[in-house]
């Protein structure tokens, strides 16, 4: 198995990118091959960083870097010798068989859409996140590739969603919800209903709607919702953790017997601080297109680079893109099927 | 100032409804009717129940209740007779100035858009709800009215939600901002990016773009998105209160020494539920509408109730649809102004 990585994507790169591609290595035997991508010279000064050089990693140069701010067609466009356009020729050329990078979102998104293409029977590819709940791990998506989706792509969306789910989080039958504003039927925007209507007719695992008040109570495994909403919703609700953190801090600040008290509970709020950690989840995956391409978070540590590129050794592993094939293929037939005339109203006339 | 208030409306109604209303009589003397619609046996015992009778209050009968979980449009069609209603209809006769609920929001918007109409240059009311963040209060709009708006209705949301602003928060030059997946003027989808291109058009303080991640950060006093986004908003930050509430209890019941600790910062944690209780806040109010129409969420205590009543009277002193009507032509002239054709192109021809 052999990995690219964008060495130059991210808030902390190429030292983080580099260490934590290192540390996969030591911890994943079936990574054959893993290239780091990028300005070779800062690449290697980081290699010669790590304690025991690794013969299985190679070098790429590539001159150019997609900034955080790029604006990503732009970016795209301009920079063809960008480490992010580099690492995904890698995969286009077959001499990978996934790219991990922390770099630009949208550009990542951009140029992966463009060089690799969707897979058959894919219109367009989603961004599923991993979202740690109470009493489960579900699967966000999209959250961020398709601002202006049709119903049609949500149902695709629920067809990869709830294969990931049973591939990398081992759900055996995941359901899957339509993000909406309330979970009664008819309740949604033209979007959502439609999406409704066509996954009754799927053989996924199909739970109806959810809202935001029972986003995290363990209804669903997989939740289906444009490009839009599920940013909204993602930031949300981290700016409301932050929220509640400094509202928290203020109020145990404000007399010595509660500093006393804080101090003596400390060790739970570090523990809530590791859960909030978005570092542990591995990064967002771009699903449907012809590779395997994971995000890592921007502000990535190694940890979390090196858990990016375990999610991909996992993709590559369960041959997921040939899985999402078939899926796509069933999921087409059924649909036909749904829509044709009946064939009793056909000889009646 | 003459109130009407659906006193069956809400989790805890009539009682919750009663109490709020007669405390809001006993500290708001300017209120000189209060309209309590309802059945009136059960209105009437718990009328009994205050300590003093209240001369200033008139119970008006409705045999019909429309219960929070009826579909809107079929309620507010079939239930003729429901106290929802018949408070709005005291509002359309000139007998009643506002209107408040706890009741069904759909319902609510549905019923006052139906009966009361919208003010003059308004094309379509919005629901427009104050949210506490840690530098400011800001207002949030549209939390519930309108899943399809055009980007002319978030235009309006901007004026008639900064006007809002102004007069019952106080700030004199409210920031208004779309909320969008970024704060660079490019991101959006379709119906962002162009109320953005008109928002820069008007008089209004409009500071651009935020996102889910600035959303407490005290960059704008006015946030407008459609009601789909608003809902998913804030509907999610509920959650993950809640959320955090609960990783945060469960760790510190894990040891003694937690536990004592979090004794000793109780008052904290109070206070911080404190903060995150809704009915400080009076409520959410339906602009737009030729009326005033207050709703104050469905769980409402007799506190949320009375401050509900409170905003209603604010409204209603301030002539604040008189200041919108005004508000919406100059915004109808600015816009058609720079859609006007330049002079010297016009001559050229």
């Amino acid at each position: 198995m052999r990995i690219a990585v964008d060495a130059m994507g991210g808030d902390f790169a190429p030292q983080n990118v580099v260490a934590g591609a290192v540390d996969a290595l030591r911890t994943i035997g079936k990574i054959q091959k893993l290239y780091l991508v990028g300005d070779e010279t800062r690449v290697r000064a980081e290699l010669q960083k790590q304690p025991v050089s690794e013969a299985r990693i190679q070098v790429v140069h590539a001159s150019e870097v997609i900034e955080m701010n790029d604006p990503p067609v732009q970016a795209v466009r301009r920079k063809k010798d960008s480490s992010m356009a580099r690492a995904i020729d890698l995969v286009k050329a077959g001499e990978a068989d996934a790219i991990v990078s922390a770099g630009n979102t949208g550009a990542l998104l951009t140029a992966s859409h463009l060089k690799l293409r969707t897979l058959e029977g894919v219109d367009r590819p989603g961004l599923a996140c991993l979202i740690p709940a109470p009493e489960n791990v579900f699967v966000l998506m999209d959250a961020g590739a398709n601002l202006e989706p049709h119903p049609s792509n949500l149902v695709q969306y629920g067809i990869m969603g709830s294969r990931y789910s049973q591939q990398i989080l081992g759900y055996s039958r995941p359901r899957v919800a339509v993000f909406s504003i309330g979970t009664e039927e008819m309740k949604g925007n033209e979007l959502t209903l439609e999406a409704y209507r066509l996954l009754k007719q799927t053989d996924l695992n199909f739970v109806g709607n959810i809202d935001g008040h029972n986003l995290f109570g363990n209804r669903a495994d997989v939740i289906i919702t444009d490009a839009f909403v599920g940013n909204a919703v993602l930031k949300a609700a981290e700016s409301t953790i932050r929220l509640v953190g400094r509202w928290l801090k203020d109020e145990l600040q404000k007399n010595p017997v509660r500093m006393f008290g804080a101090m003596l509970a400390g060790g739970a709020f570090n523990t809530l601080k590791e859960k909030a950690d978005p570092d542990t989840y591995g990064g967002a995956v771009l699903l449907g297109i012809n590779g395997v391409c994971i995000k890592a978070h921007g502000a990535s540590s190694p940890k979390a680079i090196k858990n990016a590129i375990r999610v991909a050794t996992e993709f590559v592993e369960g041959h997921f893109n040939e899985h999402i094939i078939e899926d796509m293929k069933r999921l087409n037939d059924k649909l036909q099927q749904a829509a044709a005339p009946q064939p009793a109203a056909e000889t009646s006339n």
